[in-house]
């Protein structure tokens, strides 16, 4: 079965939106075998959505609308697939009730606008939003399966998984896609193609999409078979493969993330973690507590922006301060070593450096950062000059702490 | 002039690949006054290609391509372009004599497939790339014009911009297009709906746009006019109206984040905040720390994951810790106001709570947060229940955080 997916919103045709939905409704939909074969994003205009709509019902099975079912005027798609169905509009008293509730339990008055989301197509099933007043709506018509989703992400995504995706999987004959991802750190994304060129270049099936993200190179291997068991074996084989050629350059088989796969290594060897942190301003410490479970191993830490804190915080002494200036190594070092002494942790991580826009020197450049991690066999300082603007200097800079921490915490030798 | 916007790419419609192009051209059209009305995205595929072509046709007087023009077989766009329109595809030798220099300067041979790169559609204009080897395509078809453009933003951009920006605005009417953004905050987004609709409806233009986005309800405010003052006058008459109306629930009059406008207060009354952390784990300090020149007022702060360090850092009192347990109001006080004192800071903001997935009790459910504001004047804090899970939890803590700063910020009141 073939999908297409329709994002409305005149916010998604300005410079400044993208649809992203749509990305996490493909992943979704390919687990289950269904392809998506057109998108269109058109704006909240009743004409405009009524000409693509159209479109999709002559040629798409399956058709998913993502946004326009807010409580304002110009949310539309209610309204719309009603007119173009033929079908009218019906209150469903249950809906009211619930936005009525929530309205309540938030302590605030239900505005009359909301009551336009109680109005379904005739004839359609609605589906229960955990997270928000817009209910989503089922809709079988003629051939085609209608399935509309309000626009906000942590609305439409646990409408989707929990009530539509069941239901496509039964409804989806054929095959099952898959896709194995692995992440790869300290190789140029040419360079890793190059070495895997002649491994994927046999294989019609999977195919092999290699991509540069700010998480590190990954390497995408997507399989079809009439199983998803067969399907992920076939991926497998061919990740397998592209593993054993890039070495420990992969740092996740399973699409893990980097401050996953830091944690699971912390967790298994029993080890704690704190940092102290200078530029990257607490950037470090919120990737590492994204990671559910993480005051497992993660014991907390310093964000040390002014010298004062770096002392009193960290334990830096104002004389290496005075010394050396904030950015150097020997206040990595002190911050790192610091910390851990601090929060009696396992390890230390300290990062100091400048990102920038203000703040660069000839001597010392917007870029310039050194992370230090001591653990009880020493304390390892390296230097680093990173490219770009501010919020780049401080994702690498967090990246680059995070990988010291994974070659770490993998060795076999003690930390 | 109306525009439509095609990119062209099996890999567009997989869940890892984004049409970034499309946002590209969006804010360069619209800087001539140019709308985009609709973006499809298809696979290489002839003829689901043909299909979203011909309805373009059918409704756009600007067409605008990406992708598609490579050298390999599954590079559709001239032979489908050329298919629907009913002209013939010419070879140019000009152009194939530049691809083939451009090999020969490359020390490559040409390969066959590449000749194809030198087909247009009778009729046609092409566009020099200077950065690969497929050139754009000029068309005028009947009443429209298409613009075949190659996928690769670095050969994309320099093509539209030197040689089909300069066309347009001269094909284009001469009105001008700019936004104004106003960003809310303490309002659902009914309920701005509900206040400024009497406002927005007076006008045709500008049009209005309210977006609830994770940093707050955003109103969009786009008018055209003949020139770029014009419309800026336009849209910020009526985002003045907006804000009359709205009072202290916006927050940004003119795009700022809800950081940059905690900082600018801070900074002009020249306060100074430190934090102390919990369940946020660094969030707020990293939103912080995004704004340039943070280190103006803010501190830094301590992410205490661990009891221990509430104490090390923070300086709360094990037994307030032990009476109340690590998620209350006494330990929110006692962050706020322990971090406050360790760094001499005008404002201490402490926040404590339980973001999931476990953790959570009957008694202390996950989304339970604490959020205290320690000043000279003494302490608020705020207790919240925030849906959702770990990620939003999170970011919702820091956004109230960063909302309670804003408001004891502003007031006239000294801090």
């Amino acid at each position: 079965m073939d999908a297409e997916i329709i994002a409305v919103g005149s916010e998604l045709l300005t410079p400044d939106h993208q649809d992203t939905n749509s990305l996490y409704l493909t992943g979704k939909l390919n687990e289950v075998g269904i392809e998506v074969r057109f998108k269109t994003i058109v704006g909240d205009d009743r004409e405009r959505l009524a000409t693509v709509l159209r479109s999709a019902l002559g040629r798409s099975p399956l058709i998913i609308l993502t946004g326009g079912l807010g409580p304002t005027e110009d949310d539309l798609n209610r309204a719309v697939v009603a007119e173009v169905l033929g079908r009218p509009l019906v209150e469903v008293p249950e809906i009211l009730e619930r936005i009525r509730a929530r309205f309540a339990l938030l302590g605030r008055p239900m505005s009359e606008n909301n009551a336009r989301q109680a109005l379904i197509p005739q004839g359609a099933a609605w589906l229960e939003n955990q997270n928000g007043t817009a209910p989503g709506i089922w809709l079988e018509h003629n051939h085609a399966t209608l399935i509309l989703l309000p626009g906000p992400p942590h609305e439409m995504a646990p409408i989707f998984d929990s009530q539509c995706l069941p239901r496509l999987e039964r409804l989806s004959a054929g095959e099952r896609i898959q896709t194995r991802v692995i992440k790869v750190a300290g190789l140029p994304e040419s360079e890793v193609d190059r070495r895997l060129a002649p491994i994927y270049q046999r294989y019609q099936n999977p195919t092999t999409t290699i991509l540069a993200t700010p998480g590190g190179i990954e390497v995408h291997f997507r399989a079809r078979a009439a199983t998803a068991q067969q399907a992920e074996a076939l991926a497998g084989l061919l990740a397998d493969q592209a593993e054993a050629e890039l070495g420990e350059h992969v740092f996740s088989s399973r699409g893990e993330s980097l401050e996953e796969v830091v944690g699971m290594y912390l967790v298994m060897k029993q080890k704690t973690l704190a940092t102290a942190e200078s530029c990257t301003g607490g950037l470090l410490s919120e990737r590492l507590t994204r990671v559910p479970g993480s005051s497992n191993f993660y014991l907390g830490g310093a964000v040390c922006y002014s010298n004062e804190l770096k002392t009193s915080l960290a334990g830096v002494s104002p004389a290496i301060l005075e010394a050396h200036g904030a950015v150097s190594k020997p206040v990595a070092q002190a911050l790192a070593e610091g910390i851990r002494r601090r929060a009696s942790a396992s390890i230390g991580l300290g990062i100091t450096g400048i990102a920038g826009p203000g703040g660069g020197t000839n001597e010392k450049p917007v870029g310039l950062t050194f992370i230090a991690l001591a653990d009880e066999r020493g304390t390892e300082i390296r230097e680093f000059r990173f490219p770009g603007d501010r919020q780049r200097v401080r994702w690498l800079a967090s990246q680059f702490a995070l990988e010291m921490l994974r070659r770490r915490a993998r060795g076999r030798s003690k930390l």
